[in-house]
């Protein structure tokens, strides 16, 4: 492994030259007049996989944005790790407040500053770069090596699922590896392990069949923006638990292991309030903050229009209002029973002075990996000897819908070693790579393919 | 007076046409283009004062549009009546769905069409040409008049309350006779003793400092829009009694007499119910419909705004949520004593997760006429005479800041005598007047200065 290492350190600075190439192709994927861009951001990566060592590239088309896919298979016996990440950014807008433009990257303060530097072009050639150091060091790999990457992540992964069920037995592996998520703060190398799930729903209240004059008929209708009120009091109890029946009855429990795991990590509550600027932090009662962002399900409204929004006084009896509300789940809740609970928790709870709508806007199942399996064990050796500390398992309270999709089509385990900051502006301007979290990604990846090849899968 | 009602008869078809010429005129007060049109309304109307008989008429200016004065103080020793009516009209828009040019008076189907035929200029056309008929048969009056019309009703009466105390002298008088409210239907003359007051008012809950990811930190902070929804849940209990401490404490109790009075009345629950298109009425336990609405204060929400108001799911923790808020109140609560302790309450109910600011829009308190006092039995007879049907007493749920106004600077009883039907789209497209109404509406009045004349004041 040293002359591996030596390698890593020696191509330093090449390394951050070859990421800058790739931050230059503006490969936004939501913008339709980008689309030659995201289609030659994938060509010039196979060509950069197969230069870099890759026995096998090549862009497979999807009815979207392509997926790139490469491998090295040389290593028969050993273990195959697929790894997953994407090619696509977000868009850049606002532009003005781009301090260096988002498609010309600039080293500022030991920083790489470009759209893409860290979600996810980087997190890619994290692993690219180890591959090759490997590759240039003995021509070989201690494992096989499958790639997966993406041109559609940043735009819900539509075609993600098409694609694994098609490509199933191409993709077949022993591990998965998904670069693509923060770490818990500069200088703490992470493995997440948890990811909650989502159920997201809109209720629209009607009642009256226009808007109606408060003064001619206030107090003899029912008022469909107070009853929606009421329909959202009755979502959740003073101790901040969804009153939906039925909503808790699959929640895996947070394990003893566990709770004493989120109690060690270098969390700070002061530093979190602060961050929302909330007047101070609330939620379930009986958990910690990390446990309840983390490992707890919740309810939250999105968004509420009822009436009469704009300035001054209106008086009017709304006809119609309506509220976006969602629930961050966790496993093993089902997103879609959710739903189905919630539309009838809803509908029996309001009242017949008015008429209620209940949608579906979208559900994505949380994510839980077993992190005493083996595989965690040598994914975190592999990041001590790249960060020189010891990682710590995080959960992540978002959703990250694809990790999902991967864990139940390919029935694999998944590491989610991600190398992001919490303050990286994955998606606001100034994005940027912490170009000592790439070099010390490079030398722990380097190290985690050695370390993987040992676990008996 | 049997002289004066047949030359009523007579003119019937000239009185419309006269009225038609004012309703040529875009007197539209809430338009800076038309001001000057609003000024040659006022002047064309004084002229006509004293081309009709009237002894005196001036346009006197105020800050805003102006006042029209006219006089006729010929019957020393007699009562003096004060006539209130406004030349301004609302707006047109949307211009597309007249069925006629709003300024361009047209009569189909027994009706006069056009913007003001009845808000306002017709039912000040029913006084003036009552009195026509007086001072064109006898040169005299039963009674003394004074008459304001004013040019700012329709942008809220903005420099009344300052004209009435500068004039107050000029203004005295025994009663007041309002003419701009509607009847209870077609054929039903109505006199209305009761208005309700309003308190308007804004909640703004603010949170986090700005829209948080809701899986980074959804349940460990309180969601603003959560907890308006939690305020809005508190503000009535479940029998539909608003629960702001001292909010009843003031308010008169509907008496025996009135509400066998409201019991008695031509109204239809089905048919109201279907006016507003609910799916059914219900209001505070233990009042009838008529009593929620006229003579009953409550509270509605009139509009909501928080987060995500558009299409799609976007998973936020809003930073703050609003509602406007607005409270129909009675005799004898006090607007501005409402919002306080309104305002008291959200505060006091508002958790220490989340910051408040409550904020009063506007306030106009309600008004109640002694409606057994003589005059209003005079008014009674006079409306019989003209529609062959005796009246019935009404209040009207909505608010008439100018009546209030008028009462408490004049101190003098004020009887709103309405010749408007509630379908004559007085702010809205295809504005009309009934002819016959008109028509009997003039024979009313001209009984209604005999009648108070016989009243002791």
């Amino acid at each position: 492994m040293q002359a591996i290492i030596d390698y890593i350190n020696q191509n330093r600075q090449r390394y951050i030259d070859d990421l800058k190439e790739i931050v230059r192709i503006p490969s936004i994927s939501c913008s339709n007049e980008h689309k030659p861009e995201v289609e030659r951001c994938g060509h010039y990566l196979a060509q950069k996989m197969r230069e870099w060592g890759l026995s096998h590239a090549e862009v497979i088309p999807t009815p979207g944005h392509p997926v790139v896919y490469g491998e090295w298979m040389g290593a028969p016996g050993k273990p195959t790790v697929l790894i997953y990440g994407h090619f696509d950014v977000q868009p850049v807008e606002p532009l003005e407040l781009w301090e260096t433009p988002p498609f010309e990257p600039s080293l500022r303060d030991g920083n790489l500053y470009g759209r893409g530097a860290i979600d996810d072009k980087g997190q890619v050639y994290i692993h690219l770069k180890a591959i090759e150091a490997h590759l240039k060091n003995g021509n070989r790999l201690p494992v096989n090596v499958k790639f997966i990457v993406e041109g559609e992540e940043e735009i819900g992964s539509e075609h993600l699922e098409d694609f694994l069920k098609r490509y199933r037995e191409k993709l077949s592996a022993d591990v998965c590896v998904i670069s693509d998520t923060p770490m818990l703060d500069k200088g703490i190398p992470s493995i997440c392990y948890g990811l909650r799930g989502l159920t997201y729903m809109e209720v629209e209240v009607q009642g009256p069949k226009t808007d109606l004059h408060s003064g001619s008929f206030g107090g003899t209708v029912a008022n469909p923006a107070n009853v929606l009120a009421q329909i959202i009091y009755k979502l959740k109890d003073s101790r901040g638990r969804v009153k939906v029946p039925g909503f808790y009855d699959k929640v895996a429990a947070i394990t003893d292991q566990e709770r004493s795991n989120l109690a060690s990590l270098p969390f700070h509550e002061r530093d979190f309030l602060k961050l929302t600027g909330s007047p101070k932090l609330t939620g379930e009662a009986g958990y910690s903050t990390l446990e309840r962002v983390w490992a707890r399900p919740t309810l939250d409204v999105n968004g509420l229009v009822s009436g009469h929004t704009g300035e001054g006084a209106k008086t009017i009896i709304p006809s119609w209002a309506r509220a976006k509300i969602s629930m961050r789940l966790v496993p093993h809740q089902d997103a879609d029973e959710i739903a189905e609970l919630f539309s009838n928790y809803v509908r029996k709870i309001t009242p017949k002075t008015v008429r209620v709508e209940v949608r579906k806007l979208s559900s994505g199942r949380g994510f839980l990996a077993p992190y005493d399996h083996p595989g965690f064990q040598a994914a975190i050796r592999a990041l001590e000897q790249g960060f020189g500390k010891k990682a710590v398992f995080i959960r992540e309270g978002g959703s990250i819908p694809f990790v999902g999709t991967i864990h139940e089509i390919l029935q694999r385990p998944c590491i989610l070693l991600g190398f992001g900051l919490p303050d990286e502006n994955s998606h606001a301007p100034n994005e940027r790579l912490d170009l000592e979290n790439y070099h010390q990604g490079i030398i722990s990846v380097a190290h985690l393919y050695e370390e993987l090849s040992q676990v008996a899968w």
